[in-house]
């Protein structure tokens, strides 16, 4: 299984020196998660930055019909949180899931403040980290705008058939917006 | 009009002191745009990021009907840009437009890097401003993802009455993602 260590993740943004890498590690905990054990339930509030070191995750939440929609995907080297609970500490509309064996570093709140403190170019990190997010979600409002069902499902299988492998069809046909009663 | 300076918008989440903002102002343009005019149009690189003053700017797309689809609002308080383009240095996709008399603040890519080295709490800052917009994109997917056309109208309408009075009904229409042939 991919694994990708945060420290090594890191260096491809910005420099970091051994004594800040023993810091890293000291204010970042590690969850090894099995098939479909939560990270997040619905109601608790997500007071951490996740980043996925192996595995999947996903983010969903149970619509009025009690489907589940899948509104993002993690793999190896991407982070994923509800912001919207993270920033103002409120219980999350979301469960955040593992949808394979996976291996988690967790960063709560408390700890980044003391990090981006200790070690300030992991602001920047972070910053070109959300502007690569932002950037993907651009593009896939884009396409969610000007496509059919049919022609986002077929660009996605096309754009990530190794992913299409690792995760049910049903997750990714939520995620595409393209689930059920709309 | 209203309107808000970029210096006070900045000491709502870090501070500044006076040398800094007329650093700031050194290294940052204005625009003054009338309604429908261009700061950015397809095939041009986005090397800057916007914010809005004053006025309200959209970004849109062509899709392959010819309509135009806009995937963005930014009234005054926000940023906007293409970060596709601005992080890759590529030709955009999109179109940024005043959709009326709109004050814009633009930091061209080299003064956002000399700006981030000399005000360094300028990162914190454009952190906390991607996780607000990070926030805002998962509640508009959560949205896209579990409502009706009728009822995404109905609530967004309900949610930003001030803001349905600014814009085309039929530009509100496609930032939801329910105009056309889906």
């Amino acid at each position: 299984m991919k694994s990708i260590h945060l420290a090594e993740h890191i260096k491809r943004f910005v420099g970091l020196n051994p004594v800040e890498e023993q810091k890293l590690q000291k204010h970042s905990k590690h969850a090894f998660l099995d098939e479909s054990d939560f990270l997040l339930e619905k109601g608790q509030a997500c007071d951490s930055l996740f980043f996925v070191k192996s595995g999947c995750l996903r983010m969903y939440f149970t619509d009025g019909l009690c489907q589940e929609q899948t509104i993002q995907f993690a793999i190896e080297g991407w982070w994923i949180t509800d912001y919207t609970s993270f920033i103002k500490n409120l219980p999350s509309d979301y469960y955040i899931q593992a949808t394979e064996k996976a291996e988690i570093i967790i960063l709560d709140k408390n700890n980044y403040e003391i990090l981006i403190r200790e070690i300030p170019q992991l602001l920047a990190y972070f910053n070109q980290i959300m502007q690569i997010n932002l950037a993907a979600t651009q593009t896939k409002n884009k396409y969610m705008n000007s496509m059919t069902k049919e022609e986002l499902l077929q660009l996605f299988c096309k754009s990530f058939p190794e992913f299409i492998e690792r995760v049910p069809l049903i997750m990714v046909v939520s995620y595409l917006g393209i689930l059920g009663h709309k």
